[in-house]
Order: structure tokens, then sequence, then C-alpha cells
């Protein structure tokens, strides 16, 4: 079935339910990053298979918003299509809501999948209709009546984290959940993050591309946790021990239902970012909400002392893993043929030698040359280049430990490499190392220090158009709020960086139809001294592999970034070598050696 | 008549009032930073001096809320008063609200004068007294019936500020507002704040110690202004040119009645952090409000061409002054005698020798060695300290010439001083170099470039408990909103720098019991290069006094921060010798000598 066949399909439907203007966007119900083939509805509707975009169907037109990464993608994948593309930013072209302000009238119905719209994005939506006396009908998942072959929820099953890589029994984080929302005037807690609930209850599953996360929804009152769940996903020992902790089942989307039977008398917590605009209005009318971030968010951020004597594990078995790839492709350049989907199952393999690796963290990035000028560049069958001397590749790829996800990027010279690409190189590994070792007093955000990392960039007036790093969930999500490192100020709060947070560190730099670098370490968040100005705090990077000397220029260095970069190197050999074979660590030595 | 009988007359209004608990706070009816002798109501019924505080008093107490800067000063002056004093942020004292709420009941009143307490704080009081089923009553000043000595409301001449001081016509910077106004869909904005005001209209006065503001409210309509202030003021000159503009005269205090009879189709614009509560509260019930930051506010941040022309200059005859006093002081050092106050007036004369000169924009600090470790000390007859050899003067204080406003601050080695001090001197210095030669990208705030500052202090656990910079008022405010450099992000929206605002840039060291040192130079937002990754930024900084070499220990900066100080005593050299005679030209090329 092509894609005007299924357009003209879902006008049929339209019809049926008297809707004019049909919205479709990229998200399942629980707004995650990543969604399962089950949620690819825009996909199926558009044919454009990028990450991010909104669909806008109506009886005469239909148009696609998307963003700069994707306008020559989405322009190959829509054409023909009868789709029209619209470039999201362009100067003349027309906003998302400025079309449906245009496009809705008196008496016109606007539709969408409740479900799949963040409540906030619901409510601007619901604004515009009634300005313009408009309908909306947000109970209407037309793509599936038409959607045959639509790939079912996941079934895959569930499992439990044991205490020895979680550091906190699910009974613990309700007690801890249960006195924010005491706090907060709460007596029930609305939760549909898959992060927060499989954090709260220690359990991981497969229902999400890479994050092991389970597709669920929880009720969380003062004694007990309604979880709507595909029960045939959990075994009887998980099912035992949540019972134990006052887990009651239900199906997944029965939420929908029970939500309207909520009493009067209870006081709810919401996360007005996360929960979906259906699940919201189906909450009775009546009822006092508490509109606040989940708490869960600020908790899992900091990890316990396990988690991080976890993590510190990882990173090393990652940075082994690491050290052993550059090794082999310094050794192997130019010898063995290599393309960027080879190296990267190389760099796996040599991960999943390290033991007790579950799968990649994230999508992998492995790109040679001008392809790692793209920030948002995955290889492809079709992309895939060919590795040759004389530029970098560049990784930036994850490993999902038991003991923890990683989230590590280099770039490797290979061969001998122009002059322009290693002052590059060494602008890049300047910002990380300074910003790699802050001193701040405790109230400090990330806003404040990600100055470190720009100011090489910004006194050459250069820069990197992406955050300086985010933070890192345990076999959750691979971008993990609150805590950040960005100059930008996005409006609302900016949290403070907390003892325990893990946050990477990633500058980089891209020459379009060149090259480009990126540098990414992870950053322990640690308190230093406390005297009279307060609680002082540091950061430690935790991840241990070297910045390719091949590509360092030290004339471009003061000898406070030399000092830096050979303190890191140091702590590099001396942490990874004992894992090494004695020809491996000679290796590592070099290296790592002293530059002046 | 002493603080007792005071009182007893205040209980006795209470008593025929109705009122249980007043609270009189230290403010004017405009938020203004600084009050006139009128509006000195706290003090009158306290004795205490201070510039914060809050007396709160009930049939049987009295206290009085200040903070730490003032717990010694307060403790002497309240001392057999029978008011008690409560130190904020201390651990066991009850907040004001505490207090507020734990002795408000059903039934009991609590009582203020509306006009001194912002609408926010009112409001609290409001909620507060709901919550206890009390009462307020907010239009009772009942010190004004009891304060029989109570001086009149200023009524100092109004003068016009010339338009090649201004560079922009009332008529001018009343289309912008009203630009403002439309886009918010307002018909009519309260005004409120001083320096906005003035600003407006170009006006200045002699209301408020230091600022030349005049106390009036406005009432800004698409064709007209209403401005409530003492006529008698304006001379007819002024009068006939704001005529002009639209302006109409009503006396001072009729906006609290005028404000009732606004007709019910006025959508009003006003700022809820600067109206006051009583004439919010008389806005009838059913008008439509924008809640917005004054407009005026970022427009007045944004110097024009002619102001900045003005302010180099104002800053160029400041650093003259400067300079001349630096040599003064040096030369005379253990040969004349010099107090704290002394040499406060010195400086002075110098300063009105170049010409222009109003008078001081603010209170100037002068202190002497341990004196100086107290950031807000101001020395008085009594307090008045002896300059001797060994230790440092540190004077923080402002000009106001027609050119602009200056607030300058240098610390100064008399004679020899200990290495400790000079340490400190040197990486107070370094903390201001780094900073004044800032860039950046457009878009960035002072959250972010506070870092440059700061990190001198934080790798080494050390701090200063302040901001490390302000906007600067033309004649306005010294302490000017929104732009700032501070690293505590205190909620809300935070600005970025625009080109033409004038921020100051003052890093500080305070040892208790020793020495104090802190270097505030003003600084200059300018466009940089404009590229590929937007448009760059960079502070100019526009105040041209050494940084005294006597004090320097070169072995502690790097070669980057040795260059920083040498370029910036070159450029000092360069444009202030010119004003010096040969004699000053050759002492100044001595302390604007380079270092290695």
């Amino acid at each position: 079935m092509g894609i005007s066949e299924r357009l003209a399909r879902l006008r049929a439907e339209m019809e049926k339910r008297g809707v004019d203007i049909y919205v479709v966007p990229t998200a399942d119900f629980h707004q995650s990053e990543y969604v399962g083939e089950h949620f690819k509805a825009r996909e199926f509707i558009t044919g454009f298979t990028g990450s991010a975009g909104t669909a806008v169907i109506t009886m005469d037109e239909a148009r696609l918003w998307t963003d700069g990464r994707y306008f020559v993608q989405a322009a190959q994948q829509l054409s023909g299509s009868g789709v029209e593309l619209m470039k999201m930013g362009e100067p003349d072209v027309a906003t998302l809501k400025a079309y449906l302000t245009e496009t809705l009238g008196p008496g016109r119905v606007l539709g969408f999948d409740g479900r799949v719209l963040a409540m906030r994005e619901g409510k601007e939506y619901e604004e515009i209709a009634s300005s313009k006396d408009a309908k909306i009908v947000y109970d209407c998942d037309l793509i599936d009546t038409i959607w045959e072959e639509r790939p079912p929820l996941s079934k895959e099953p569930i499992f439990a984290l044991a205490l020895e890589y979680t550091g906190e029994t699910a009974a613990e984080k309700l007690t801890r959940i249960r006195g924010k929302m005491k706090e907060y005037g709460a007596s029930m807690h609305v939760l549909t993050t898959l992060d927060d609930i499989c954090w709260t209850l220690n359990i991981r599953g497969n229902d999400v591309a890479y994050f092991p996360l389970v597709l669920s929804y929880a009720l969380i009152s003062m004694d007990s946790m309604d979880l709507f769940i595909d029960e045939e996903k959990l075994n009887d020992e998980i099912k035992e021990e949540l019972k134990k902790d006052g887990v009651m089942f239900h199906p997944y989307n029965d939420i929908y239902e029970e939500i309207k039977k909520i009493s009067a008398e209870q006081t709810i917590l919401l996360d007005p970012s996360k929960v979906n605009y259906a699940l919201y209005n189906n909450i009775p009318a009546g009822i006092r909400k508490v509109e606040k971030p989940n708490p869960e968010i600020a908790f899992k951020a900091v990890k316990n002392a396990v988690e991080i004597k976890n993590i510190r594990q990882a990173q090393i078995k990652d940075s082994v893993a690491h050290v052993r790839f550059m090794k082999w492709i310094k050794e192997n350049i130019g010898k063995l043929e290599m393309t960027e989907l080879s190296v990267a199952d190389k760099l796996e393999e040599f991960r999943v030698e390290m033991g007790n690796y579950l799968r990649p963290s994230f999508a992998p990035i492995s790109s040679f040359g001008e392809h790692a000028a793209l920030p948002h560049y995955s290889p492809s069958p079709e992309s895939n280049a060919m590795l040759e001397k004389g530029n970098v590749l560049l990784t930036d790829t994850g490993a999902g430990f038991y003991e923890g996800s990683t989230d590590i990027t280099r770039t490797y010279a290979l061969g001998e490499i122009p002059q322009e690409i290693k002052d590059h190189f060494t602008l890049v590994a300047i910002s990380n190392l300074r910003l790699g070792v802050a001193k701040f007093l405790y109230g400090t955000t990330g806003m404040t220090l990600d100055m470190l990392a720009r100011k090489p960039f910004w006194d050459r007036n250069l820069n990197f158009n992406h955050g300086t790093g985010h933070g890192v969930g345990y076999l959750l999500n691979i971008h993990e709020g609150p805590a950040d490192f960005r100059w930008q100020y996005r409006g609302g709060e900016v949290c403070p960086i907390e003892e325990g947070m893990i946050i990477t560190d990633e500058p980089g730099i891209y020459i379009e139809g060149s090259h480009g670098i990126r540098l990414e370490n992870e950053l322990l968040a640690c308190k230093g001294e406390k005297n009279e100005y307060g609680q002082f705090m540091y950061l430690e990077a935790i991840t241990y592999i070297p910045f390719d000397l091949d590509a360092v220029n030290p004339e471009l260095m003061t000898d406070e970034d030399k000092k830096l970069l050979n303190e890191y190197h140091k702590k590099v050999y001396e942490i990874v070598s004992p894992y090494l074979t004695e020809e491996e660590a000679k290796w590592l030595a070099h290296y790592t050696r002293e530059i002046e």
C-alpha cells in the first residue's frame, strides 16, 4: 500500500468521524526519546523515517514539518508521495501552529490521538481551536484503523535489576517518592515516564530500541501502586517481589478508564511536561492537581554509592575496550579494509569481551572524515564509507553493561592528518579538559560551568551548535535530566549540579565537507572542601581513554592545558594498564606519554 | 520623644483603628533603592538607621527583622528601646512571615501602609491573613499620624536633561513604549518606578539621596500621559516641553483615586514586582491586566550611541581624577595626615575639577585595612580610621557627571604591604581582567560569563559573597537591571547581554579583621564578528585606572594574565596621559609599566 492509498484511507476515516484536520506526531504514549515499532504512525502515513516530524492531513492537503537535520532526507522520502515538506525554521515557512490557526474555522474539527501528545501541546491545540470556534477530538487513533500490518505492542520479557546494581530497593525508593508527595500535599502520583517507572521498581525490559525500558503507567498512592502493564511480560518471581512492595497489576491501557474513577478527595501530583493530553483530560474535573516535575527525575539523577561504584567499573571496562580498539585501528589502518560499519562492529566486539554486557546504550555513530561533520550522522549500508589515511574517524557510542550505561566519543587520526585538523582536535581537547576539572561552589548550574568549555571556542570566533553535556541514565534513557552543560537559557528553572550526578563533557567542531571532531568523557560530580564560603564541588572525569596524541598540536596549548592533558593521560595509564597485556600496556604508555 | 513613647502613641492609634499588628518596612511608594527623609518611617519607630529592615508592632511586642550586615549596629541602636532584634537567616530566629502566621488569628487585624509594600509582598500578607481567618487593612499610614516633625515630601526643582546627553527625545521613547504596549495588547501602562519615569521624560530632580530622581507616578495611554507629580517643582519651560509630548499634570497622590476611575475597556500593562500593593488594589476588579516587566527596563539598559559617547567621556574624566588621586595618596602617605573621610573628600575634589559634575552617584565607600573587609562599610565620623602604611585603602565611589554616572572601585597599597595582601590583590586583578575581555555568542547571559571571574577564586577554594557586576543607570539608579554577572540562579528569566549595556566588573576578597580588596571597572557590551556560528559579542573595559603594581605578584599570574594586565595598562596610559601634566604622565608611565 503506497502513501497515497494510505492517505486516501485515512481521509475516508476522517470523514466517518467528522474530522477535518488530523495531526500525527512522532511519539509514543510516554514522551519517550526513542519509540517502538508500534508507534511509528507518522512514518506509516508519510513514508518519512526520520526521528522527528509532525504530519498534518486535511481533505485536500498533507504536510510534514521537520527540522534542518532532515531537510535532505525528508525531501527524498516524500518525493511523489503527495506530502508537502514544511522546513521548520525557514523564514517563509508557516509554523505548524500558524497553519492550524489558518486552516481551522468555525465548526471545523481537529483530530488527534491524545495519547501521543504532551498535555501542554494538546492544550495549545485546544486554545487554537477555541480561538477559531473550532472543535477538537482527541480520542481517535485513526492510523490504527487503517494500518493493517501494524506491529503489535512489544511483548519482550521483563527482568529485575539486582540490588548489587541498583543500591536501593523499590520499597526504599517508594518511601522517598511518598515523602515528596506528602511535602507537596498530594495523595496520589501519576507516573507515565518509562525510565522513572523502571527506576522506581528496579525492573528493565526491551520495549524500546536501545533503552531497556518497559511500556507501563503507574498510579502511586500512599500505601500501594497500580502498575498498568502487559502482565505476560512478568515472570512469577518478579511479580511476587513487586506484590510485596504493594504493586497491583492492571492491563496496560486500562489507566485511561481507571483514572476517571479517582475519588474526589484525592490530590494528584503530576508532571505537566510528561503526562499525555488524553490521560490528563481523563482526570475528573474537580480533582485537585499539584503540577511539578516528577520527583523521580531528581532522585534518579543523583547516583547512589553502589551505582557510582558500578558506573566507575563500567567506564573502566569500556575504556579498556576503547584502548584495544584504538590500538587495533592505529595498527591496521591501510592494511585491513575498514568501513564505518565494520569498525563499529569491532568496537562492539571489544566491549562484549569485557563481560556483563547487555546491548549498545544508544544508536552508534561511526563516521569518517566529512561524515563526522554531520553531528547526527549514523552509518547505513548505503552511506557506509571506507576508512582511509589522512582524515579522522569519530565514534560516539555507548555500552549497556549491568554496571551501567556509558556514552563515549573519541576521534582518531588515521595516518598523518592535515595541520588544520590537528589544530581543531587540540581545541576540542582543551575545551573538554578544562570543563573536566571544574571546581565550583555548591549551587552552581551547568549554565555557568559551560563557559569553561566554550571559552577556547568563543575566543577564536568558533562554536559548536549543541549542548556540551547531558545527564546519563543507569540502563535507562541515555539523555537524562535535569542537569546539563549548556549556555543558552531555555526558560524554566535551572538546576544546580548535585554530588553523585553523572554528566557528559562532549565539545566538538564540525567543518562541512571536510571533518568533524568530538571528544566525550563522562564526569562525576563530587564534594570537595567545605569552608566559610560554602561547600565546594568538583568534577572528575571517569572515562579513561587517550586523546589521540597523533592529532595534538602542543603549540596551541597553555602550560596549564598541557598539565591537564598530561595528568589525564597519567591517570588513563594507571587505571587501564592493569587490564592489558604487556604489549598493549607498552603501546598505551606511548599514547599517554607526557607532552611539552 | 523617645522610641518607647513613639511606640505607645502608635499603639494608641492602632487601638483606634482596630489594628492588632502593624508592619513598617523600609521603602517609599516606588520600590526605590534609596529612600528620601520623608519615608524613613521604620527608622522613626525603632531608632535603627540601617538601610534594610522591617518593624512589626503588636500591643505588647515590637520586633525588627534585619540582615547580617546590620546585626551589630541594630543591636546597639535598639538597646533599651523595647524593640527586639530578629536576626534574619539565623537558624532559631522565626522569619517575618512565620511570626505573622503565628501571631495572627481569627478576627485579628494586620495593618500596613499599602503604598510601601510591593504588590507581591502585600499579596503574601493577604494570604497569611486569610489562612488564619484574619483581616488586613492597607490604607493606614499610622506613623504619619504620630510623626509630628515628619520631613515633608521633597520640593527640589526638576531639570531637563538635554538631547546631547540623552540621545533620544521623550516623544521617541514614548513611541517605543507604546509599541510594546500594542505588542502586549495593552491600552494603558501604569509606571511607578522613578528611574523609568525620569528616563522616559528626560527629566531629573533631587528627591532621593544620590540618585537625581523625581517622585512621580505615570499612566501612559496610546495618545497621552498622566503624570502625577508636585507641579511646583517644574518650571514653565519644562512644562511646555512635556505638554507637547501629551503629558498632563496631576497632584502626586491623586493616582490612587484616578486609577479607580479607569474605564472597563482598558487593558493595563503593569510590572507586578514594581507596582505597590495599594495602587494595585485600587485598580477596578474587572479590568484586564498584562503583568510583565516594565518595557522601560530593557529599553534604558541598552545605551544609545549618544549615551555611550558620553559615558566613555565620563569614565575618562573619572579615570583622570582617580589617577591624580592615586598619585597624591602614593606620594603623601606617611607625610600628610589622612583618614578615610579626608581622602574621600580629596577624590571628590579631583572629580569636581573635571567639570560638568553634579554629585556622587551613590554613598561613597572609603575603607582602610580591616574596614575594607566589610563590603558594606561606609565611614562615619565615629568609625573614621587613620590611614597608615602597611595595609590597603579601598575606595568604591562614583560620580554623577552630565555625561553619565560612574561606579569605580580601586584598592591601593599604602607603603609596603604583606605578601598575603599582594597575593589576594593579584587574584582579584586576575578575576577582573579575565571577565573584562570576555568574548561570547549573542544570547549568553551574565550567569555563564560569571564563571570567568569566579574560576580563579574557586580553583583556590575561595569566593566573594556578592554579585560580580550590575548594570549602571545614566544619572538614574546606580544598580540598574536587568543584566548582571552572578552565578546563583534566583528564579525567573535570565536575560542575555545586549550590545550597548554597561555592566560593572567588581570581584573582591574580604579577610575579616585584616583587609579587603575589590577592583571595579565598568564594561561596555559590543558586537564583534558575525559568522556561521552567530553574532559574536565582546566586553570592553571603559574605566582606565591602573591596578596598583605595588600590590601585584606576577608569580601568581599565567602568561595570558600578564598579557591582559599589560594590555590594559597600555590602554590606561594611552587614554589618560593626554589629560595629564608631563610630571603626572611620567608617574603614570611607571604605574602602567609592563610586567614580566
